[in-house]
């Protein structure tokens, strides 16, 4: 592989740690698209069109000036990402992925367990960022070669034509045929052949389907693949997701380091956003088995089995920007729960005193810090910030021990015992 | 100020942004110490024997190789600041802390609230850590420097004196008093006029004792340090953290660009602890007013004010870390609240049904990627990784629609109905 010649390998191996997801030891682990270079890696291997020397060079693309709308934002979906990695057992953030020590008990875990859980990881992530339907394609690397083989695609073609496969989501199959067979030289019956597989999907009857194939179940690498299919189906319907996932001939992935089941997840578009053409939607998620890279890296050239998830920070963050654009969405730059405010001047102490009380009940709260605002700085001010609860203190509130608690949004008010405040603000803000 | 000629002008804005938190426009802001830059400048900037180009030249500390368990505790204790850092309305993690834009609206602000904020934002943040008990000092830079010309001390020596006094809590006064007379060539008078007030420290009464001094208050810089140094008391003790904080007249802190109230936070040793010698404390936490340093940078050479509280992550890394050696503490690696096991062959497909089943109601659960991994061996991982719950399904529980959930520290086992688990669970995980 020559292009990795352009990094060290310890770099290499770094990028690894950041990609891939070993289901190595009996432990899950997944890898974080936390850190800039991992999300950059992500966006660019998500663009099949890419040279690998770009996937390189384009890793620092997160690093890009955000306005605090946009750290908000991106807080949000890397939160949303890494809870759910969590949630299956990955181990703390930014933590290299695998080791390579220890590789001697590769083999310890059965066949399409972990790839069934990244799956469903990646159904859980893409749900949870409630951008609408999506959809996760499969294919096999080998089910890939074997149908190449049996159509009669030369072996030193098979990079060629893989490229040129990938290009069927935005490219019609017509396009994609001239492509092979004028660019690529390959004879017009043999890209037939490939046509009339890659223009099928389908879920696991597709997979009964080619197993009956004349020619597919002539191919052992085929049958290989495809019986790993069946299994993932299997597991894929207990977990409930097998409706999400589409068995896709034509998906090829851009990179050839993947050996078994590749996925590639894209959100589909409703009718009704059909029509928002400023909403590009595209890959967000991808991912497979990468069983050689990693023994590439290991001095005895151990062969070992690594599942690879990979989630498109930036790209996801894009699609959120544009939406919320589009829609006029706000989003808040602060997270304060409940601002302290008086009418009345010199009330600086009785305002600190309150806030000292809310901020040691961990309760989220800020004042301005002005010895006699106005009641109406104040009130606008929650307004801008979206603060969603105000308290009120004055001096007749003072007196009869009583205090008024406003609810921005519909200006109601209501009065409450100066004891009982911090336990309704709380009741509250885990009602909202 | 031509230390800060080794940076160009947008890298130090850039640092800036990172290290100071201004109080100038009406909301808080806080800056999260959360950026590998961040913790490095702000472990630098607690060690004021640093020259300042060391000071910039070790930013990258932060990315030295964690492992799991320190990441971890990395992340931990990053949460604790900045979740407290929120809680005083703080805008989001790496946002720059202020924008040089809009700076017209300057004083917008009345003196001390926002210093006060940031002491009590300390106070949060050091007891959150529950490393034992701290103490802040708290100076003033118009003291200093009024002590300083009230002493006699020639203006050409206030920095040199400056970073002398800051060796008082290494070294005994004698010792500093020697280094004053015999390198710094100050009259030995002038030393000891020095030595009567920085030995002095208190609370709001050594204040109010220094407005009596004959000396001192004589100098219009000492008299306005003191008036604002007797309001933050006010404020303080309205906060509820004036025991927490000591004014310390030996108090010099490295970094000249301070304009005001300074602070510095230490956790004491107590008498237990003072024997774990391996325990090394020093100053986790400092801060202070900087009301000429982002003028420098303004085009109009605007007044700028600004407050700045810096927590030194990776200090107090160390600490948690030598702490957690010393008594032999564990750390898990991975959140897993609940492990689905099995003592029955064949049994993966209702493993996965199952666990399927608790991803789905957010519950963070793993499994073996086995078909037939033995029960010992699930029990086992359990107890490895610090797993608290786990799920044991087999056949006759299938027949009955029970479950049994076991605790794995006291091994006990309850029955409960199929349909109940995740309520139960959720409930144990609540409970916890």
């Amino acid at each position: 592989m020559p292009q990795l010649g352009l990094l060290p390998r310890k770099a290499w191996a770094a990028l690894l740690s950041q990609i891939l997801w070993s289901p190595y030891t009996a432990c899950t682990r997944a890898v974080s698209s936390h850190s800039q270079v991992a999300e950059a890696v992500l966006t660019s291997q998500l663009n099949p069109n890419q040279e690998k020397s770009d996937f390189i060079i384009k890793t620092p693309k997160g690093t890009r000036d955000l306005s605090p709308q946009q750290m908000v934002v991106r807080e949000k979906i890397l939160g949303m990402v890494v809870s759910c990695f969590k949630r299956h057992g990955a181990k703390g953030l930014d933590t290299p992925a695998f080791e390579l020590k220890d590789f001697d008990i590769a083999g310890q875990f059965d066949p399409m367990i972990p790839d069934a859980e990244c799956l469903k990881i990646m159904c859980e992530i893409l749900s949870g960022l409630q951008l609408g339907d999506f959809l996760i394609k499969v294919n096999d690397r080998r089910i890939l070669d074997g149908m190449f083989a049996v159509c009669g695609v030369p072996e030193s073609k098979f990079r060629a034509i893989c490229s040129s496969l990938d290009k069927l989501d935005k490219m019609s199959w017509k396009d994609v045929r001239h492509e092979m067979v004028t660019k690529k030289s390959l004879a017009p019956e043999v890209a037939d052949r490939i046509g009339d597989y890659v223009q099928r999907h389908g879920g696991v009857s597709l997979v009964e389907q080619l197993f009956q194939d004349s020619r597919l179940s002539q191919n052992k690498q085929v049958l290989e693949g495809l019986r790993d299919l069946k299994l993932l189906f299997e597991y894929l319907t207990l977990f409930g997701i097998a409706e999400k996932i589409s068995f896709d001939l034509s998906l090829a992935r851009g990179l050839d380091y993947y050996t078994g089941v590749i996925y590639e997840a894209v959100f589909l578009q409703t009718p009704n956003q059909a029509g928002e053409e400023s909403l590009r939607m595209g890959s967000v998620a991808a991912g497979g088995r990468y069983d050689g890279l990693v023994g590439m890296f290991d001095p005895k050239g151990h062969r070992v089995p690594c599942v690879g998830l990979s989630i498109g920070v930036e790209r996801i963050f894009s699609i959120v920007e544009q939406r919320m654009k589009v829609f006029g969405e706000k989003v808040r730059t602060t997270e304060t729960q409940v601002f302290v405010a008086t009418p009345q001047k010199n009330f600086l102490q009785e305002r600190l005193k309150l806030i000292a009380e809310l901020w040691d009940a961990g309760i989220k709260a800020e004042l301005l810090y002005k010895n006699n605002p106005k009641l109406l700085t104040q009130l606008h001010y929650c307004e801008n910030m979206g603060i969603p609860l105000v308290v009120i203190i004055g001096e007749q509130e003072m007196k009869e021990g009583i205090i008024k608690l406003r609810s921005v949004a519909s200006k109601e008010e209501v009065t409450i015992k100066r004891e009982h405040l911090v336990a309704e603000i709380q009741k509250r803000l885990s009602d909202s």
